[in-house]
């Protein structure tokens, strides 16, 4: 391999989904290639590509063999790629494309959400130093029966950091719909700024409180192997977008961005019995059915019995409630509420380790404004609080305007 | 392996383009399996996918990539099989879609018209032998560049019919939207009847005739293996459809079937020096650009120059003009002309071979009623005439009433 720089080039479903768009993604390819990289562009589905083959599936039959989905749904990326690899060799740019497999995309057995084991990278090295650009599909990997199998939700996004990660890339380039990361949605808050430079720590809280720019496990693994992301829109080639990566102490701010997610539901659980364990089988129960709980609240007891009330996204709503009417037979616990119109509204941002007040300044502002705290948790770099869906949208402006003079 | 026959099911666009289809598809699977047989199935990409995938490729470029081409078009048939096995897996009924290089179909370099080198059959067996019906995408294998690669038109049965070969099936079953060989198209002829035993030279006659029920390449492999073929109706479980394979000389009809070719124009070189090599010339430029020549006349020669006739098919009329126009400088020649308004008439039967008079009574019933034959071609088991366009349908007609009593 030739001292060239390596650059991972990730090109989401909406970057692909017309031929414009990708005539404009191999322009991009073709002027940083020029400028000497050697480059490895990651390509997601076109458009919505991925949810029309689930539909067909779901056509045929309503819970699908998932080693046959994962066959289905890796054409999508497939055809992605092929596309892309025709406009970059039309513009007289010598381009391959691989699926995932043909990468060296190594995954595990768990079909539709496996997990990269690990990359040989022979033959993407092999075709690099022939000068190619390489097309890698997204997405997707080689699992030890030798069946493609796909890794599901920002499965693209991995596919990119990985790469990244074990090619040495000097950044990985995730090319999207939006302009980067924002101090909170420019669409409910009109005065947000774009964050030039955000930390991995900071970025994991953002995405888990309902920024949906870059999935946790994607970030999750570039903080693993400190390859800084870059991410801007795919149609602005003057974009600067925001650099995730580490950000020195100097640079740090008290507040980085907030964030709003209105994918919760709240569950509640009445009159269960005061003891202990009983949390713990609950949660035991409903972690064994994969659900992810986020914030969790026992209410003080009263006699000898208390309320449990937790949020879960809402896709998960419908496998908690088929363990919580198990559980509520099995504890002879009281009934079972779910309420959807709640909200869960985060502030995030390092400097918060070393400045105290701002969860109280937070809850201050909510306050003088009768929005009502339900649940709230906090972590080193987080404050998260449920209220009211109703009130979202100006708890966020609010708050933007409190913490960003 | 255990002594089970294998049977070769091959199901091709039509047969798999909506979730009906498939359904249906899944079900005749399920009959043969539980009937004792090992199933291997092959399936099309669904509906008018490859079209409409080459389409897409040309929004991005005029002439794409082949390789990428491939890569793109591969796709197809992978969502074929992903969705047969899901509705085979759904029926209780252990399925496993492989795609053509996981299947183990080693094919040439020649992207987009590959052909199949050998089959490497261990996981082939591996799969039958764990009970499992194996699907198969039709149309690919994998190159020594370790690619995917398609076969081009009629890729699929080609794979069917060669699976069919190295597994030593009992039969190969091709299911698609006529039910077999008819002694005439039935849309043009309503008195044609299907033919129950057609020979492998007489269905490649036909095939070359115009009959477009299977690609003569399919039917050439078949008879070198001596591979009997079923053609049935893909929604008529019924069906007994038509057998091509050896036939006994005493089933030996005079006449087995007529076809008309409407896909042919003829073109014409006027006053080509009448000297020894011109044609051979002529012809060796045309071969060379992989244009098929089907039939010749040349002209008694007037003076020192004569004409010389001859027809293409329609897709390779633009490739032979540029050819011509070219020759005709070098050659001093005079105009070229062209008559897409054309269709070649045939009459298949091995018994030809030992009944004279087949000819001879062709031409008289196109005499009797006034169709101008403007060129002959023969074979030791077909008589084609290529008349004007307009008349093709009746003398269809009238050569079916005269041989077909």
């Amino acid at each position: 391999m030739t001292a060239k720089k390596i650059l991972v080039m990730k090109f989401g479903g909406t970057s692909v989904e017309t031929p414009d768009k990708i005539h404009q993604a191999a322009q991009r390819i073709k002027a940083t290639f020029k400028k000497g990289y050697h480059v490895v562009a990651v390509v997601s589905a076109p458009g919505q590509m991925t949810d029309e083959l689930i539909s067909l599936a779901q056509e045929i039959v309503s819970n699908p063999d998932k080693r046959e989905l994962d066959m289905l749904l890796a054409t999508g990326e497939q055809v992605g790629i092929a596309l892309l690899a025709m406009a970059i060799k039309a513009r007289g740019i010598d381009a391959i494309s691989l699926t995932g497999p043909q990468a060296g995309i190594v995954v595990d057995e768990f079909h539709t959400h496996a997990r990269i084991t690990h990359i040989r990278t022979s033959k993407l090295r092999q075709e690099l130093h022939r000068g190619r650009v390489v097309i890698v599909a997204g997405f997707q990997g080689l699992n030890p029966r030798e069946d493609v199998a796909t890794l599901g939700r920002g499965g693209s996004d991995l596919t990119a950091v990985a790469l990244s990660a074990v090619l040495k890339a000097s950044h990985c380039d995730i090319f999207t719909d939006v302009r980067g990361i924002y101090t909170a949605d420019p669409r409910l808050v009109p005065q947000a700024r774009r964050i030039p430079r955000i930390s991995y720590d900071e970025m994991l809280e953002l995405a888990s409180s309902g920024v949906q720019v870059m999935q946790p496990r994607s970030i999750e693994m570039a903080k693993k192997f400190n390859v800084p992301i870059r991410i801007s829109h795919a149609l602005d080639m003057q974009d600067t977008g925001s650099w995730i990566g580490e950000v020195k102490p100097m640079e740090e701010a008290v507040v980085t961005g907030l964030a709003l997610d209105k994918n919760q539901v709240k569950v509640t659980l009445r009159d269960v019995m005061d003891r202990p364990g009983t949390a713990a089988e609950l949660f035991t129960a409903i972690g064994q059915a994969q659900v992810n709980v986020d914030m969790i609240v026992q209410s003080a007891a009263r006699g000898t019995t208390n309320d449990i009330s937790f949020t879960v996204s809402r896709e998960d709503l419908a496998p908690t409630l088929k363990i919580l009417s198990s559980v509520q037979k099995k504890m002879r616990a009281g009934s079972v509420e779910k309420d959807p119109r709640v909200a869960k509204i985060s502030i995030v941002g390092v400097g918060m380790k070393s400045h105290a007040g701002v969860a109280g300044k937070m809850f201050k502002v909510l306050a003088d404004h009768r929005i009502n705290i339900q649940m709230i948790s906090t972590s080193e770099i987080k404050v998260s609080c449920i209220i009211a869906a109703s009130q979202g949208k100006s708890a966020l402006q609010l708050l933007h305007k409190a913490f960003f003079k």
